[in-house]
């Protein structure tokens, strides 16, 4: 899907919710165990009640693996079953040597047919550009994530008296552009967003976040929306695991409404 | 497997040698595809031929996923045909959140009984100490890669005049002990390897880079070898392709029998 596209669905749905689908085995209803393949029908479900409030949907590559040969079945199948005008992330934070990153790139986004995949850039150029080159489809870059482990690292200051993170985006933005690359940004602080925004006006942040990992939805676009949205904003686990019951896939509709009522208001007031 | 026993079989069989298993459907002899699994085949003659010259085999992930369910299943069947005194390194350069770096550790140090895997600490330490909590397994952190990416990111200088392996070498190391800890060390400068051995004196470096890549022996064993060798080096494509022919693999055994000469050589001089 390209940029265009996406846009057109957030102003036609009036949301930028993506909606994580980390779909633990140990987690869902019960009632749902007794099916052939109960993974893929607790993401139904959630896909059933939830299309027509998120522009995206997230697998969390993570927990189909831990499933082995069957949990990759029911990725596929989870994959196929989400309509075409969604925009797809395969949340596998990927990155290796160029031949290898090539693999990657083969693998989840022409094969598997993702529209994009969250790519780790610590091995530099010729980890990522490989996620760059095949039509409409984008690598999600990690800059500054939104766990208690990224002051390690990403939020070292260099000798340039720039944080990691802003090196990150200042080289990566240079390999691509705002119709192929996406940052993810789990900003907590609004001085960062402000510093990133200043580097990247243009490009789609993906922002993990609202629900259980905390951050206020309201801030984020304060600070982080741009004037064609630039917004994906993601929950998981609040929306997935709304519900315990034979209807939980009312209380994630009813989570996932709730978000989208108050991006509505959010997109209105930017003029979106 | 534990420290104690690596360093029994390095110095068993005068060998610190890693093969990699970057099997590549593309590349192996084409009598081979008229197998049921070509790529597990491919494997299975490359081990028969190699196993008494090597310490470790390093199955690169990327391109087993590739192939989806089919690769998998090559993977586990490569896996349980490596014999059990060869330590497993999976390729994987995973690293997430908690939650999610849990679930890649029970995959593949649980699941697939690996007793190792690659981890990319660029999420900081809720990403990796998830890897850390298994008796007798090992996180095999990215500190300094091979590749010419490495100057975008891991060179750049800190405020406090480091580079940012360096950063990585010395918070990382405490989050974890000489037994289950070691680093991707892909140095081809004297000098980087000299500072990463002043920070990590004792810990096992595994080094990406003879064959195809590049880089020599002699100067890793100079630089990088400790009292107990401390040095896992790693070839692959000069191994596994060494012969395209039906006798490959005896000229995959010739190539590792080469590497295993030389260190036998710098093992002796080393007094190991």
């Amino acid at each position: 899907m390209d940029r265009e596209n996406l846009i057109k669905q957030i102003k036609l749905k009036r949301s930028f919710l993506c909606i994580g689908l980390d779909t633990d085995i140990n987690k869902i209803p019960s009632h749902l165990l007794e099916f052939e393949d109960p993974i893929f029908e607790f993401n139904k479900r959630i896909i059933d009640e939830t299309k027509d409030l998120c522009v995206a949907y997230k697998p969390n590559i993570a927990f189909y693996e831990s499933l082995g040969v069957n949990g990759w079945k029911s990725l596929n199948k989870t994959l196929n079953y989400i309509p075409k005008e969604i925009f797809t992330i395969a949340d596998a934070k990927r990155g290796d040597i160029g031949n290898t990153s090539k693999m990657y790139a083969k693998t989840f986004l022409e094969n598997m047919d993702f529209d994009s995949l969250t790519v780790n850039p610590f091995m530099g150029a010729d980890s990522v550009k490989p996620f760059l080159s095949i039509k409409d489809k984008w690598a999600i870059i990690l800059a500054l994530t939104s766990n208690e482990g990224s002051s390690d690292f990403q939020r070292i200051k260099s000798d340039r008296d720039k944080f990691i993170f802003e090196h990150i985006l200042e080289i990566t933005k240079n390999w691509g552009t705002d119709n192929n690359i996406m940052y993810v940004v789990g900003a907590t602080r609004s001085d960062f967003f402000i510093k990133i925004r200043r580097i990247i006006p243009s490009h789609f942040l993906l922002v993990p976040g609202i629900g259980h990992q905390g951050g206020e939805l309201e801030d984020f676009a304060k600070y982080g929306m741009n004037d064609e949205c630039g917004l994906l904003v993601n929950s998981s686990r609040g929306i997935i695991y709304a519900g315990e019951g034979k209807d939980f896939h009312k209380k994630s509709r009813e989570s996932a409404l709730q978000i989208q009522r108050k991006m509505d208001v959010l997109l209105s007031k930017r003029g979106i």
